[in-house]
């Protein structure tokens, strides 16, 4: 169980492929690395990398194979500078048909982090009184997609990749699908906060110093990205309409209560039906993401 | 500023037309009443009126006009017995289409509130370990729709209507858009407790002992239902796919922050961007329901 | 089997209610009649009926009860007037969010019917070359809807409505549900033509001389509106999104193929699978249309 | 210009990657190839390839680039065996959720073609009755997708992909965006035929002999596959939901005709509103297929 120190200097647009790793971990391997923004600066705003998120990795995990999953804890998340970008505008598909014209064209913005507040606000002569607390998260972490596809890093699939949510941030474990042998995982697109849906399409966008440990569970098979933390279980779903992609969450939640928890329909029925949450990641990107979430303290003993 | 208490004996499973009113108000007014559960029995487990969602009401309130707002503070929301009922499986339309065919028949479950502990759990041999709070809420809110149209109660649209959004709960007040003349509010299917999406088809059903206050808003129009409590500002879309309930409830959020926090369209793409929450009501019934959420801390005083 | 002929006077923008009947008619009869366009003027330009879409009806069909279906032969559907009018420009919903601010402002424009030719063109200096044949059909055809309820008709549902489907032409037979006493039949809001999905937002909307017959089927129950003519079998589904509505129309015909023809699921699926064609109503109004359609020529005798 | 016969021996399941060019063609150049059916199966129903939908290619065309359209030309799309495969039940979800479990668990069934009459029948004891006039059509077609994807033959995209649309059929050029230097053109998937949707989840499954000539149309570029024939010219969107297909392929049409024929935003309204067609290609894989439709005889000349 090493602990590696990582500096990148080749970053991916795409999930998937055949370039060599960027390391080669083992089970339980905790990795120090850093990730750049999503149009691809780094810790001192240096343009290093191109757009759409370039991503960190791909790490490849020995003996991962088709079937397994990899969990992935994330310790450290933490934006390494103190400058920030965002979009100012909603985005057009969020609001009404009809109101959309109203929206102006698209502008970035910036923005500022107080280190010692935590606390971010934008930097902008004509907007006061915005003023957030830090709530770090990675907008993009999967491994490489299934039946051999390499995909962008602007979107999403059973793989993971561009989910955009909350929810994977500091003390979260990740459980992603290995469809290739050694997993190939990727990690980057860091917001220092975000909206539910991602519906200016950006979150407060910045790079990130990231700590993480990998943990392969062998002939555990998972068909969509899964995760927890201290309170919740939840499963992600990337597709459209946000239909599909809530369908796809809540069937693998389901599996996840029927082969770990060992609850059967009635039981999953009773409970989800009372206890379930929905969180949306991005409604921006050509797959949305929906997370289905279960409390832990509604679940009986695994 | 009466305080009224009303015996209801006649329901209605449509919002809409012309049937006398059940009691006419003034704003200000007050009124201790009482709703059936969505199969019409009452606090005796009385059959006393049909499905589905037969609701008390409609209340009148005098002066008021199409183009105002009718604001439903809810003071009390109390199950009145202590047997509850649900579905027992997930519905269909949530999982993966592949996946429905696993799922059992519906059929119906019963639930015991336990009045000290203030828990239910579901009153089944086979199932053991489900205990959850009461977090009781009304599935059913809304007046008169618009443009003359009487609509069932186990729908919604711009009136509010059979949204089941858990955020509608005691200590909230709901904004209704007034499309007729005294704008005949209608309420009732309460739920114990229900998770987002209502994605068994029910949540904990149970007659309530109700109080709320009405204030009238006049000349301040809403288009779409919309809500607060002590934390959240909250607005509510009601259509399919959920984008577009989705895109209804934000763009009513937007024209709220416009017209009564005199945000422009920088404020309101950065903030929302970055603090914006979404819930689920059901996603059940004809039309889904999305909620919109901003924290009240994150905004100017307005 | 009565020929009347009714000069309507008063127009409902709405189906359902309890107004008076316009007519009573007994299965077999036939009617001659008129229908404003969509704004409420008549065969002489003249204002008489306000938006939207206000329609002639209700039809009272003596016998018909709660699941019946009626039978309505479209025999003559005549613009009788030579000027139309449509919206100038393509509606929001129907191209990209992104591209959708490129459209200008909603404006109107008029057509003028050659009666020698039988084909029409917009009255715009601006714009030449466009001369089409005409195709007359009804954008509007229902009964009162389930469950009570009155819905505009602006939209439409399982009992028809405003569908804007091109198939409801002269030859057709629509067969509608009956969910109320005496079916209450309404029709109205004639195109002179129209492409698929109205995605301008209208047709060429002109008025309409109107001659139908009505065969009450009882006791054959159907869940959504079903037609045919010389060619075709065709159901229509009426939800949002397209996807739904394709369902309740592919639904529909299965029911159809399994009670009338017999067919069992095996059958279907070939046949379905290898021949059946699809057709837009309209993607403009609150539920969008789509027909799921079988050729004549491929199904066994009934 | 170069008339070539190509014998595959390799097949691809995605579009994209780095693989060695089956051919390099120059613009002008014709084809005579092979393709296999979706389950990898020959002409002497040999299984030599993978699923799914094993395609011939890649070939490169010289001088292609980023920004330009492949126009290719399909002049013969011929089934070269008599014995072709589907599915036998409708799939799970063209039907409404609750009816879905009444469909049987998907089986294939066997067609076959009778050379004489041009026509294909199940081979089935229990299905009488069914006989049906070949249309044969391509399930798949395309370039290597954009931003430097590997796309599986499963899906479609802006490239084109597995759009089962019965549009492309002999006789059709279909013309393809440019995104990677040299296009790479992926062709498969044969159809004897296909209703609308590929609602059973397949066509009748065929290997066919192909003859098609390539055009590159340097400079002219597109966003989406685009098409005609003697008839119509049409383009199509891919994507889910239905909607944004539309959109897609609304928005691509728009373009098409203000580049292409001059047209001004009122001319496309007036026109696309009064003679635009919709059509499905598939309504089963992971993007749906739309296709948007003009009548050539509405157009004025280019």
């Amino acid at each position: 169980m090493a602990a590696h120190t990582f500096e990148p200097t080749l970053f991916y647009n795409r999930l998937g492929g055949a370039e060599p790793p960027a390391l080669v971990l083992r089970s339980g391997d905790s990795i120090r690395t850093r990730t750049l923004d999503a149009h691809g600066t780094n810790e001192r705003e240096e343009p290093v990398a191109s757009r759409p998120n370039p991503l960190t990795g791909p790490f490849l995990v020995e003996e991962a194979e088709v079937g397994d999953t990899l969990a992935v804890r994330l310790e450290e998340l933490k934006p390494n500078r103190s400058s920030c970008w965002s979009h100012r505008y909603l985005a057009e598909n969020v609001v009404d048909p009809s109101f959309a014209r109203r929206l102006p064209e698209q502008e970035y913005a910036r923005w500022r982090i107080d280190p010692q507040s935590r606390r971010l606000s934008p930097v902008e002569p004509a907007v006061s009184g915005i003023s957030l607390p830090l709530r770090p998260m990675l907008g993009c972490i999967g491994t490489a997609p299934a039946d051999g596809q390499t995909l962008s890093s602007a979107t999403a699939g059973s793989h993971g990749g561009n989910m955009d949510y909350p929810g994977i941030a500091e003390g979260a474990t990740v459980y992603l699908p290995v469809f290739v042998p050694g997993a190939r995982l990727y990690l980057g697109d860091g917001h220092a906060t975000q909206g539910d849906g991602e519906i200016a399409g950006s979150g407060t966008e910045v790079s990130f110093d990231v700590r993480f440990t990998v943990t392969l569970l062998k002939g555990q098979a998972s068909r969509w990205p899964r995760g927890e933390n201290a309170e919740w279980l939840f499963t992600l779903g990337n597709a459209r309409p946000l239909e599909q992609a809530l369908q796809h969450a809540t069937t693998e939640m389901v599996r996840w209560l029927e082969e770990e928890y060992a609850l059967d329909p009635a039981s999953i029925g009773l409970l989800l039906g009372q206890v379930v949450r929905y969180e949306l990641g991005n409604v921006f990107d050509p797959a949305y993401t929906m997370a289905c979430k279960v409390p832990k303290w509604s679940l009986p003993r695994p």
